[in-house]
């Protein structure tokens, strides 16, 4: 057997089903391997960026890590950004990098660059297999890796002839490693900050405290002893909607997130970290949280955040509470198409079991209350700042969340990073649906130029309006085979969402704002 | 004045005043800068890629660096594959990089990511300003290494507070550094060479030495002594052309390669380095140099190689000769759209100073022959075989030769990588004609997947086959501003061709083979 071979096989045993992939030359073996053993869903992205974007989504909504297969040093850099955000959302992915041959990478061919160095910035592992006997083990080893708490992005670099040497080995898939355990001070800390009570202090959610069952600890502990729960401001995963309790996130802005962490005298990080700003400005403070409150951590992320929160309840002996009532679900919006009217559609609209895929940006602030009374629905956002992120992610979790629809809400700017998606969403018939926030500008962009005091002039205005010229949206969808159609007003943009909710695949609705 | 006038104000003093830009957040007062400031014309691109490949295309023609504007670690890492290419070119530029403030960066804030760590593997020459007194001399420092002969990759990596506060200090440009001299050895040893005679010499030109002076010295050479001359298989910028000694270039397919530097005794690098194919096969040669030729370094592509070339035809006393006659110009191809009937198109119709920027991959293998009649032009080729290079290069190219006519030959599967360049080329109505070459598949890879020897079943032809569903050219080009048109014959390609040169801005033909 090949190393190739070896290497698909020890996937599968280690229970990877799923790979993305963009191959090139040096990953040929691997391509033909893939198509002599059955068991790996191959998803084809046309740029890198949407190969590891949707193994982002992917494995936010299956629970486990899916392979991508990247061709050589610049192949991996075009997915860098994605796996940037991939790695802050902790998320597990499996690269599998094709290379230069070993005894070729010397001559310096025009593909060679640094992979290892590129791969370093954004993985938890990174090896390269430097023989084809352990071709086999290193793939369990990445896996393993992949899935060590909160979650790790693992790059395996796979150089050519590691690949079509015979002498492939499968490996049986490595155990779990442990969780580190939670320590009795570390409750203790936070029940006694809890004790205290009142709003003063916070419980920070983060990792999979944001998920069904740490929300309903969270709200066991909120009705006990008055805390208030909160949110970081970018989750890899959110459960909302009716049933479960409304949180918010930090802000963005640092005015709003000085304002929504005011009061806070206890801290409590629940597989967070606390909250900085996501840059400095002059004269502005780095963190919202209150310079004399005190900071405990309950959870560190890679630790088991759902159980700290169960022994905090106990601790405290904190009641068995109802899930919360989030009220009725708004109609839909009307009018000019305000954040606030398109809010009220969303959470008017949205179907049970949901996925929200969030590159809104600046327009999609709003979205988060309207929404809370709708059906239960899982919020996804992106969590490293690098735009770009919200297609793939989108296209991913339609592949891990099979059944479910996605609904990804999101920014014209960013969007046309990575708008190769749309054409691995045709060609999957994935059921999502494009909510293209067209703006014909970065938005966010005016508001950080206004920060730093400067007057735009007309070169400055230039270079963060993307009109001039306007993107036509539905036509560019078109041309990769996604239905779309335009709006203006709250009223189309319903009836829109309804019809794209009727039927099957993906559709795109160009919303103008 | 603060960190970023004084960076602008440096950068002009330094020649520089075309800048590619993406910015974000922590550039804010680099744009605020640029608004004050007038002098350097600020080129948006929608995604990095297209930003580091306009700046690659931009400096191969105007023959001097173009600032770029990236956002951040993951900004940097979307243009990574084109500064890869832009490096394998020798290509001129200076990336201006925002960062988080230095005071911030310790707080790993979401975007902050190891932009040094990424910039490495690109550049010849990284710094990260850690001062706002010393922006203005790293400005300077910055564009002297990028002019470091043969031409390099300057980045400078600028924290937010340099930015922002005062006490900024405009730098002088500092002088070109010394290129290394030629040594009488490395002349001797070529001349030596050379005199041995008959085609079994080959004189391999690279860099510069393919400029019209440097083709012109080796013609006179060639005429004289009988050596055979090659071009290397991927060059920056070639003059091509009536009156230009036509050069073939190394093949990228093994078997050709090998063929066409069969028979070399003596192997003479003028500015090239010694041919190694571009992967490893199993049971394949990695060069196509014959084993047994001696190879001998005239000029390094640090050196002066037309300088190198006279002082060779100078000893040799090789007489003036009149510039080569190419022949004929082709007629314009008739029926089915063939790589040779597409080749006499464009050799009948290009005009004169055309410049071709070449990412036709499989396709355009044999467009070099039927072009060599056509008026002066140069070809321009995506050096590092990092996909997605053609159309920013195409676009950069535009306006580093204003004027001029590019005609982007263009695969679609590399296409698609950094289609958001036609945007760029409409909004700057740049004369750019891409000749978009539909095959919907990347047929370079089902030629690489036979040479591994696999029978491919449906996964592997499903993941090298970019149709299912059709990507809809004249439709995506529309979207973005850009006219277009489709064609299946090689009558329409010529009619389209024609009516295209007619026209100014930018136009899109998308070619059925």
């Amino acid at each position: 057997m090949n190393g190739a071979d070896s290497l698909v096989h020890s996937l599968l045993r280690s229970g990877i089903t799923t790979c993305f992939s963009n191959p090139g030359t040096s990953e040929m073996h691997f391509v033909a391997a893939l198509d002599r053993i059955p068991g790996l869903h191959c998803v084809l992205g046309l740029f890198e960026g949407v190969v590891t974007g949707a193994a982002d989504g992917y494995a936010r909504m299956a629970g486990k890590p899916a392979a991508t297969l990247l061709h050589c040093g610049p192949g991996l850099a075009n997915g860098l950004a994605n796996l940037h955000n991939a790695r802050r959302a902790a998320t597990p992915i499996v690269n599998i990098v094709g290379d230069q041959a070993t005894y070729h990478r010397p001559l310096d061919a025009p593909l060679t660059a640094d992979t290892e160095g590129w791969a370093r910035g954004v993985s938890g592992w990174v090896r390269t297999a430097m023989d084809v006997r352990t071709v086999g083990a290193d793939a369990a080893a990445a896996v393993q890796a992949a899935m060590t708490a909160p979650g790790q992005i693992a790059t395996l670099i796979l150089p050519s002839d590691t690949s079509w040497n015979e002498g492939g080995v499968v490996a049986e898939a490595l155990p779990a490693l442990p969780t580190p355990p939670v320590s009795p001070n570390q409750i203790e800390a936070a029940v006694t900050a809890l004790r205290r009570g009142g709003a003063g202090v916070v419980l920070l959610l983060g990792g999979v405290g944001l998920h069904e069952e740490g929300l309903a600890l969270a709200h066991r502990i909120a009705a006990a002893t008055g805390c208030r729960v909160i949110a970081q401001g970018s989750n890899a995963r959110m459960a909302r909607g009716q049933g479960r309790l409304p949180v918010g996130r930090v802000p963005y802005v640092v005015d709003a997130a000085v304002k929504a962490m005011a009061g806070t005298t206890q801290l409590i990080l629940a597989g967070s970290r606390k909250p900085i700003t996501f840059f400095a400005y002059p004269n502005m403070v780095q963190t919202s949280v209150p310079e004399d409150a005190e900071v405990h951590i309950l959870a560190r992320p890679e630790q088991d955040i759902v159980e700290a929160l169960a022994r905090v309840a106990d601790a405290l002996g904190c009641p068995k509470v109802a899930a919360p009532d989030n009220g009725t679900r708004p109609e839909p919006g009307r009018g000019a198409p305000t954040p606030e009217a398109i809010a009220a559609t969303l959470g008017a609209l949205m179907p049970d079991g949901a996925v929200i895929a969030d590159e809104s940006v600046t327009f999609g602030r709003g979205f988060f209350a309207a929404t809370q009374a709708a059906p239960p629905h899982d919020w996804l956002n992106v969590t490293g700042g690098a735009i770009g992120g919200g297609m793939p992610m989108a296209t991913g979790a339609a592949i891990g969340a099979p059944g479910r629809r996605v609904i990804n809400l999101q920014a014209d700017g960013s969007a046309m990073y990575t708008v190769q998606a749309l054409w691995t969403q045709a060609r999957e018939k994935l059921d999502v649906i494009t909510v293209l926030l067209s703006n014909r500008k970065y938005a966010i962009l005016l508001g950080e130029l206004a920060n730093v005091g400067a007057n735009p002039g007309r070169t400055a205005l230039d270079m963060l309006d993307i009109g001039n010229p306007d993107i036509d949206w539905p036509r560019l969808a078109g041309s990769m085979g996604v239905e779309a159609a335009r709006t203006d007003t709250a009223e189309g943009f319903a009836d829109l969402l309804a019809h794209a909710l009727k039927r099957s695949g993906p559709f795109l609705i160009e919303l103008l704002i």
